[in-house]
């Protein structure tokens, strides 16, 4: 490579390198031969013809982390400098288009139109703000949800609708809500839930979470998903900052293993599994945009054009696999050597297989209503555990995510008996103003629930019980059991 | 008819014949004097005394399959060739003119105006393009429902109201819905429901239905009011595909007969006899459109301007038996030979009966909202079914059907006992796109279905039972017993 | 009288006493001296004063029955035929300008304005068309009721929340709705609720609804407020006519006796006492439109603009007794000799005091929620007693009203025991049309009752019965009993 | 002062005392010099800096009371009289340059673009009108709750989802509501409740609510915050007029004991101390406002721009004591000599506690949904204790606020035992029609009692019980007991 650093490529020499045969592209000024790698791009050849004979670093940046393709390509295939900077024209026909139609809404790009910082004051600010700052596609992948978005609406909704009764008249000049999930200190009893791609939001990605998760306190679960590679994020902050890393398990058992003894040696905390998508849900709007060309830089997740269209979220979950089960868990803690937390419990009996299979914990997750619509809010399966299962708190921790967006939100699930709250969206969105914005947000969160504390006549967490909270409104809809009898032989009926 | 097929009548000729006592009316090319028909014409005298001496192709060809004149008018009555082609254009003040109004909509003319096919995702998206594709009055006929639209919004609604519990860390690689209907393999556990005049929506109709149903492996049932014969719905595909025939049982018994041995010899595979529509519902949309004259090939059901005005839906229910009763069914079942369903049950009371009277499957349904406005949303009759006569289930076959639009809708249905759902409105829509979009449509199904399945850890229908939902939401809405004790004397009372 | 018959009054001369001292006005033609009359016009002396020298036919028109004022006036006050018809523009400042503004939407003036009668279809089609064809303030009038209007809209939502479970396979050939209500047969099983002032929507007034309910073979209850004396509205029709009078006890009690021994006289057949509005309610909408004097030609209410402000309902109510209780009833039936109904008992416990003081029959009635708001809605007082008390059904008859509007409203209330159901603001409404109009919506309530009455099964209203619906979704709002324990003694507590 | 009192300032002169270290400003025509004062301005140094060497009488009437200044002043301070008036254009960047641009919808400045008080006539008029009448600052302030707004609406919805049943025939021409509350007779069995800084609204402030209160027999509990002197207040008008008054008790207990001296040297008749708020609630309208300096003139509540941003609300909270607690109430008791009601309590378990201590009354109050979001409905927190612990009606008297804007609102809390409700929000807006608008509203709410009284067939509070209501639609939301077992260990689990 040492040879070509110098050589100068005209944009017209570059140009002429633009078949499938002969494919060239300019990355970050370097122009690079491609020809060879075409078929084997993860997210299909189509989109890097698309790319041949141009300057690309507009799409590339979007969704690959900076260290990816000079990792990856052998040194021979770069080419020389791109001679001029004119060449940043995007090519034509490319995501690039259409994210530049959008570009000012953008917020990389033009910070500036985003209001200060300082005067979002909630988390529901921070969602609004996205919804304009994103591009349309990214906005489309976090914000959907399946179908119907009932499970969506009603994480929330259930929320809400759980009341809370304060106690008056206590010494509440302390408020303390620091925490310990799995033997690791917290500022917070909440923490970054893990969600893909966020460089789709900012170019810091999941190193600005890291590092604000680090600044403030508190844990970061990474995802499978990440555009950034695991190694740097974990590496970008403190060294004694506690990361947990969401598994999803690949087809190819082998990749998981190598990722599970990566995640040990850079000093993970725990595994947490997903377990509600061997397939990923029907995330309409995510559906409804063409899909692109997205590479994850931690598992390789692939994002191609396929027949039948497809969304972001359906692309990137093409290599998980379908066939893990309960005891393939036994592998993945001792490959990991670490806490195995199940992410995606749904029902009291699977809490109760967790504990057979000696889980270490199980966060009540419907994906944030990505996965299957109607399934359960997960406060309501969190309520339905504490009701009839109390001593599975007793054997394993309880985490709760989906919906979650408030002081009091999370206090409630902390009454519910959780040890701690995942936070997804609302922190991808707060990354639309980089590390800054993660801090701020963790802020308002912690003043909200230390206000609350406070109004409740709590000093710490540790006081929370049932006793709080009112859940008549949702009571109702835990469900019962016997109420349906058996059907003596229903298929293979005796016709009359 | 050989010496006047050579025979050419003139414009002129033709509109010569204008009056009641001297009509000719050209169809597709063809003259034929109807002056002796007018009066036994199904659909009144008045819309065929609009078409005197004209050319009325459009409005035939709008409500009547082509091959029905030539079957019922003796030859005689042919009077030759229409000369010209410039004829073509609608007598005013028929039905085609309020057509033409909406043209631009109309699919059949304006097929590149609807969004491609691969853009719609589901079955909402169908009804979505429907509405704009279909003349106001099909609109108004297929999609309404009666007086006030409690039940028709509360079926899908309560259904929406089911909650799911899925179960993980399942070897989920699997997932077969394929199933058996009385007997009859099917490729899903859903079938087309009947539904009168397809031709309304597509020129193919029913026969697009059918070849769209054979595609894709599932049953099609056939409605009494089809705009196509049913000997050609029946022959239009592969002769091994399954179908069933949906019957409104006439006042005219003998009609009934025939129908019956007619169905028999075709190979038809079970009779879904309708009963809760012994008359119309009242459909305001459809009331407020005035109607006009349209056949069902079928059934002969009749639809004229009467003096009370009245929708399609209440032209078209003149023809049916009001007096038909529980001892009928042994007739029905010993003249087809064919199994016997009763579309329409809405009690347990009747489910009772529909097993004492030997039925042999039970079509839990409102009509779609159409029939009584208020009374109890489908799903809801399965589940107090459920609840409280679980040995049915083992006595004939339930099957219910309103409101189901998603794959969750259907499991949740089979979760409850069902041995198939039936798909009615959104296959009507689909047509919109003829054979292409019912089978479209049918993919869409079976794929949320799939994903459905394996998102509940699910691999095989045979798997399903209430544990997989949680029905808290109405159960509360299941009726009660012995909530209202007996009065003494009511209407004989005694005065103080 | 007879001298003056023959004099002519010129414009210029009528227009001279124009004065308090001095007060001719016009009315038909003819002039009136009214100056002593002035001081003990019920509507206030304001009123006609505006009117003084000139001709108030219109005004008066618009709230006087034409035979009240030459009954009512000496014969010597009349002065003369007015010369010309020039004179019939409205005085200023009066009622009148104020219906000119609104008059493009009035219905007698611009009945053309209005869509042909046969295409409303439904109880809410009137409705419709009154928000529109109505004056502003008779709008007001009539649509308003109590403050929040929580329970006029409940009133409505209730009924709609009892779902139905109909029965099929039965001989629905015949559907007879015809009822015996306190032993006088009806057409229907429903009746003209009395409502104030008919005259407002229709020159006709109560005279319209007598025709009509006589044609249709239907009770009307006849307004203690009409707007045509008593004796015109009864003899304005067949003398088989069955009528009912609702009753508003007066402050003079002699004048309550005159009432009920002319009622008598006159053949009414029940008495209806007003129970739910010793004070009339608060109707903001009302109360919002200044108030005009209006007088009712039954009862004298008066309305006149007072400093408060007041709607005409607080106006037309000041004659009424707040000190009516049980003890009177006896009065009243043997005053009259007549049978007694209570209209607006709304709790088990006077429906059984009702029993007790001999009473024939209680409409269960919050005054269509004009009385109190947030009151019970009608509907859910039926269910009560019909769950607690059946008996009382079998010691005196029990209507309801309140929302009433669709043929399976009406069932659903004979279905829970109801003898008969009120309607009461559709029937005003419909008199925009007039007599036609009232029957009309007569016809689509029977025909609604009829096409419901088959799709249930039924083919009498002997064969209804609760377990016709499912009241589920309103059984948990019946108030339960002896959840609020005493208190010792709250008041008078003794101090810690 | 004697000296300066006629010497003259020029304008010109002013404006060069325009620094931190020379500041002067002129307010109702007299010149001060500040400059030693700045740092001890409880508004903060910015604030008075902006007004420097200007006529600040805008911005100091807006929040002070005219007499504050003369009386905190050393009489030196005092420079002189403004030479002229036209000075009087207010300072840039302050306050008043923010109140100017509404000044068109404000009301003290405009009142002619108000509509007549007349027309007013229920509550929520008034708070229609504030909203456009009030600067967007105070509306923001009054109307805000905390975070979203769910407990501040549910407050009115909950009140208005409790049903009504009537009795009929009694006589009711008396109406009777006047109340004893604490041994204080008052004319209805409302008072106005505490609320902060009067004077935002209209420039008498909390002296004519006190004129009002006295004309019209009620009793007026006086704010902490109010925006004049607590003796201002309390003499304005009749000596036999009752206050109570509100505490929020000061970090610095000494200006406490200072006040509960004052109050009751000034005939206070009873204290209530607020506990439901020892930090302010996350008001996110009133956060949206830049905070700008407000004096409280009782409590010296500070309202300065932190760096934190802060609405009007967290900024005058700073001074309440988070340490206070129920051994702390024997010294407010003892100190003031006067019966104390604890403001804000929100369980039973704390109701109990108040009786223990001593207490004489407790306020159920959420502080109008201002303090935490999600917490119970007040109206719920009486009906729970009514129904659990109903010996506690006995032991203190149990007032109520939240949401109270109708006369049947009212009676249903006293019909659950409560002995008075709190109107808060509604005397706030009345202010913007000053006295007159407090006495309007006051008559409005009587008025609304005693017809509802009189349709409900009372005569006397005394006869109110629950028997009069039906609250089963919200009793499923009383919290149930002992639905959640107890977890062994959940913190300190053993691994599995």
């Amino acid at each position: 490579m040492a040879d070509t650093q110098r050589v100068q490529v005209s944009v017209a020499e570059l140009s002429r390198h633009n078949t499938k045969h002969d494919c060239w592209i300019a990355i970050h000024s370097k122009v690079w031969d491609l020809t060879e790698f075409i078929d084997e791009h993860p997210g299909g050849a189509g989109i890097l013809l698309r790319c041949a004979g141009k300057n690309a670093t507009n799409d590339y940046d979007q969704v690959h982390a900076p260290a990816i393709l000079e990792e990856n390509l052998p040194s021979d295939r770069f080419k020389g400098i791109l001679e001029e900077a004119i060449s940043d024209i995007p090519p034509k026909g490319t995501v690039t288009e259409a994210r530049q139609k959008n570009e000012a809404t953008q917020n990389e790009e033009n910070p500036l139109r985003n209001p200060e910082l300082h005067t979002l004051i909630s988390a529901a600010d921070f969602e609004k703000i996205a919804r304009t700052a994103l591009t349309p596609k990214t906005w489309a992948f976090y914000s959907s949800a399946a179908t119907d978005l009932i499970t969506h609406h009603q994480n929330k909704a259930f929320l809400r609708r759980i009341m809370i009764q304060p106690r008056v008249l206590r010494d509440v000049r302390k408020a303390d809500f620091s925490r310990t999930i799995l033997g690791n200190k917290t500022a917070a009893p909440f923490f970054i839930s893990p969600a893909a791609m966020a460089r789709l939001v900012h170019p810091d990605g999941e190193l600005a979470l890291a590092k604000a998760a680090a600044a403030e306190g508190i844990i970061q679960c990474i995802s499978n998903n990440a555009s950034y590679p695991l190694g740097s994020i974990t590496q970008s902050t403190d060294p004694q900052q506690t990361f947990f890393f969401q598994l999803y398990v690949n087809i190819e058992r082998q990749k998981t293993t190598e990722l599970l003894l990566k995640a040990r040696d850079l000093g993970i905390k725990a595994i947490f599994v997903t377990v509600d998508a061997p397939v990923p849900g029907k995330r309409e709007a995510d559906e409804r945009i063409a899909a692109v060309a997205i590479q994850s830089a931690i598992s390789g997740a692939t994002a191609s054009n396929d027949k039948k269209g497809g969304g972001l979220g359906r692309l990137m979950a093409q290599y998980i696999d379908k066939a893990l089960q309960w005891s393939d868990l036994a592998w993945i803690k001792e490959t990991s050597g670490l806490p195995v937390v199940l992410k995606g419990v749904q029902s009291v009996e699977d809490a109760k297989l967790a504990v057979e299979y000696g889980v270490d914990g199980i966060l009540l997750s419907n994906h944030g209503g990505r996965s299957l619509d109607t399934s359960q809010p997960a406060i309501l399966n969190l309520l339905e555990l504490r009701m009839k299962c109390p001593e599975i708190f007793a054997k394993l921790e309880v985490y709760v995510d989906g919906g979650f967006e408030r002081g009091t939100d999370i206090l409630k699930a902390l009454a519910l008996g959780a040890t701690a709250v995942g936070v997804g969206r609302p922190y991808l969105y707060s990354l639309v103003y980089g590390q800054e914005g993660t801090q701020h947000l963790t802020q308002i969160l912690k003043d909200e629930i230390e206000v609350s504390m406070r109004l409740c006549g709590l000093t710490s967490l540790d006081q929370i019980s049932p006793d709080l909270i009112n859940t008549s409104d949702i009571d109702y809809l835990v469900r019962s059991s016997n109420k349906f009898p058996d059907i003596a032989n229903t298929r293979g009926r005796a016709k009359l």
